[in-house]
């Protein structure tokens, strides 16, 4: 597989290394709209620096990675499945849940056929959690947590264009809960504070928020997000089922223990989404390349990018009504 | 200090123990509804079968331990405060706030030292967790989240008498939040749904429920509660702070560790209340005996008492109508 | 069962709650040869104050419990066992093998009558271990790892009539290797340091030392003991076996866990023996009363006691020698 | 930095991606006795197959690693030095300590300057360990214990040919004991044994095994080995210091835990040297191409893989005889 980058930013590196090193595919050429970031990085793996019209004009190119700004994803998902390209594109489809509805109904049905990037299904302990809950070890499951803390508050001039906690951060773990439970929840409930950094509640935003789905079938799940966890990136998923619980906890930047006078003391969780999920975007792309040689869909597709749009902006209307939201409303 | 225990059940006889093994204290007196209850817990102690009445009469009796049915605590409050009795009554107060409330007003000045049995305050690990942050360990609390399950749904007869989950178990969580962040939350909303045992559905009542409590100064608190945890008393608090998170774990039955073909396991958690909080009934104890001694009043007091169970009564509310519930409007 | 305690120290008010807890025994009486020493428990309990003798003389009295220094232990297990008391002597027999060696001959067959305190195969995580072997849950034994760490190291006062680490200390260890395995070890290797504490070098004796133990099968155990770990009480057993890994670890002081910019912490080991190994001086007294009841020998008895101080012989020869010693030799 | 791959076997293959993947190394060439192995690394990674001598000869060849079969090790390190080629050389230097001694001599001066892969140093739990000795944060050390078990004993063929556990197997333990402690023991002292599989012992050699070393400053560490450990590869290390303890711990597959009614469940540990040691691998190359640019020698070098190779000896021996061996003897 010959694949065009769109993007070369700090995630288009990332990507670019997985494309490299997977036995299956090339790097065949990245666009950016910052020449001199194409440059750099068409130096560092020796390809190509196109347009992004000239990687969806050049039929040696099998497939396009796009990891582009956000506001670009949905006209180049549409260029690219209209080129007959093989599309992953990262989250989110759009910050408007509209562009990325009309986005979906124009690729129709190929929209089966274009993956979204949600780099967390693709974790080994969170896949590894889901398949131990599709195997029935917990029996029938009841109810999701969901944690996820970032560990740093990113720049006001960032949260400014990023949509929102709901739309920027808890997206992932909106998509999380479809990925755990299988199913669409029916109610949003949202609460969101900006406790962690007053500029971002300046911006009108929240820096930590809790949500909770309700799901036809009785199912409940809750999911936290703080913007700021000074300890690392806390990445944590715990299942209750009938027949067990599980938790996919946190991985540890090492694993020394030490005991002094003061306690026992182990290593940091790692520090951000580059560290702790560069296995998943590994496996992400993997998961890509086999699922275009299977042809039969994507494992995450355009449509759970727009499921997870959904109810970001559900949680992102509750939060400022202070109500429940019917997932059906939106 | 000699002590009158009202009634000789099951939680009698664990407050029984503490007060005989407690160098200063003693039992003086037991009474029980059925009187071969008290006779079975006296022969065992060797002390008197006195009515309750007989009880607050007898100047020798010091203070009275309440462990009797919740429909009764009430009153028991309310003759053992006339009758000058120190008090420690288990929870709640009552099923009705409205009953509890006259109780307070009832009692008056005196509430201050009449304790109410939050035993989960005296856990080593949760008043740990609580010292931690009262020493600033993780700077200002922000989020906090409670995880509360039974190992097995309580039989029907149970339920129907126990005033529903938010008043008969949930209760202890709301305790906790307050202990834990010294504040009355202003909204609570509750999500329940009966999802473990068909039977508690039948009658009216939640087995799991999701309860999102936001505060004035822009702090969260989420607790989750089941019925049913297949593996054991699952009780755990986690607070995140500006700067770190505190988390208090589960009691393991032994360290044993086991690595095989099958992976690496341990011991369960302890199976319920009596085997995870025998210390903290003892610690309970001593706090209350600690207390009337200092005379500045009880840790966990009747005011206490009424302020979970007005949560409760929200939480309640709010489940059913599906809509956040303003505290003060209780 | 009536019981006579020999011995008010602080290991005799540890037995003395045991005993009086334990809801078929009582505490008849005590002694012990500083008189205030034995009033003041005694005050404690509401037992009289005896003599050992009168003790011994006493018929309604059933028991004796030994809890006096080490050079009382052996005279007192022989006048105890000819009154045709119910004996349980805390370990060791005593710091001379021969002597110890002479007091199972005179006992004769009422050595398996004679319970010796080795109160660690009590402790509920080490006889969860050994339970998991006997079941079969890692297969046949193959090498078994000891750690023994004492906080800190006893006054040089002490050390002077310990009888060295080995007997005083690594003692338990023997006995649990012997308790463990099943099996007396055919050599034994010891090296020996004073690293942590020159005053106990100056005393002629270590306070650091690894054992070997080799055994008739081709099994293997290592012993590691240190007079002080800051951090606590250091109390592990691991065990590895043809179908997997047994490990007890140690018990902690409260399951707090803190994650900051400094890494994640838990509280320590619990600090001494008298905090860890409470449970298993409950446990070892209720083993007694009942192996008394069921009258086909105890547990762990004196032939076990003089076995582990045979080995402590050894290991003492072998750390002077630097050369392996043939247990059968000593 | 352009680097001849001598060796095209598994641990060929695994040295192949570190130094295709670090961004100052490139894989110029490949040997191998089998051509076929040679060509299928060299047309994974596009670059040439030559002969190991073809490779000394060759100017644009700036290093060379060594991943034959170990009766060649000496041999070509002393080509390569010769050639003036940097040198990394996968353990041991020789199963000979006479050989790999001459080898020593033979390449005089250049000695620090030829790196020997004892890729455990590399391991980031190992290398916080000993970075955090360093820092002082557990005082002085006193106590080390290393367990090392593989996952499955070889092929009987394999052990054959081994040199034996201890030198095998147990030697990246001694450098690792060197490596934590930083100097040489006195003493020697092991006990082994065939008790995992007959078939080891049938060829004269052992799969379980126990090594003491004393040390002159009154330090001790402990070496346990076993061939067979079915829940993985375990790999840890212990060191008890005046402030405190340390602990690496394994690496377990994922960070799930599942609790049911059989108990509380997480992953096995990684399975064996691949899984384990993959970034230690990386790390490992990239300290070598650092330390070449630095020209200060190398962290690990060929002195250190005849001191380990030295005390491999000695523990064979004092197998064989049951006594101690003093190091300086061998």
């Amino acid at each position: 597989m010959r694949v065009g980058l769109l993007g070369a930013g700090r995630i288009g590196n990332v990507h670019a290394q997985a494309i490299t090193t997977h036995p299956e595919s090339e790097l065949a050429a990245v666009s950016d709209a910052f020449e001199q970031n194409a440059q750099a990085l068409a130096s560092g793996y020796g390809c190509d620096v196109l347009s992004s019209d000239q990687i969806f004009a050049d039929p040696s190119i099998d497939a396009v990675l796009i990891a582009t700004s956000t506001d670009t994803h949905s006209d180049l998902i549409e260029a690219a499945a209209a080129a007959g390209k093989a599309v992953l594109c990262e989250k989110p489809v759009d910050l408007s849940l509209e562009r990325a509805s009309a986005c979906l109904e124009t690729v129709g049905a190929k929209a089966s056929d274009i993956m979204i990037g949600f780099n967390r299904r693709f974790d080994p302990s969170f896949s590894a959690l889901k398949a131990a809950i599709d195997a029935g070890e917990i029996g029938k499951t009841e109810l999701l947590s969901i944690t996820s803390f970032d560990p740093a508050p990113p720049p006001v001039e960032y949260i400014k264009v990023s949509g929102g906690l709901f739309r920027d951060m808890m997206i992932h773990d909106f998509d999380m809960a479809n990925y755990i439970f299988g199913a669409a929840p029916v109610t949003v409930s949202a609460v969101g504070t900006s406790i962690a950094d007053p500029a971002i509640g300046a911006e009108g935003d929240v820096d930590t928020a809790v949500v909770t789905l309700t799901y036809a079938d009785g199912r409940i799940a809750v999911i936290k997000n703080s913007r700021r966890a000074v300890y690392g990136y806390d990445q944590r998923v715990e299942v209750l089922g009938s027949e067990g619980l599980l938790q996919a906890q946190n991985v540890l930047e090492n694993t020394v223990v030490k005991s002094t006078t003061d306690g026992v003391s182990s290593a940091k969780p790692t520090y951000f989404f580059l560290e702790r999920y560069m296995p998943a975007y590994r496996a992400e792309w993997a998961a890509f390349v086999e699922a275009n040689k299977a042809g039969k869909g994507m494992p995450v597709d355009l449509k759970d990018g727009v499921a997870a749009l959904a109810m970001a902006e559900a949680a992102t209307r509750s939060s400022k009504t202070g109500k429940p939201v019917v997932l059906a409303d939106i």
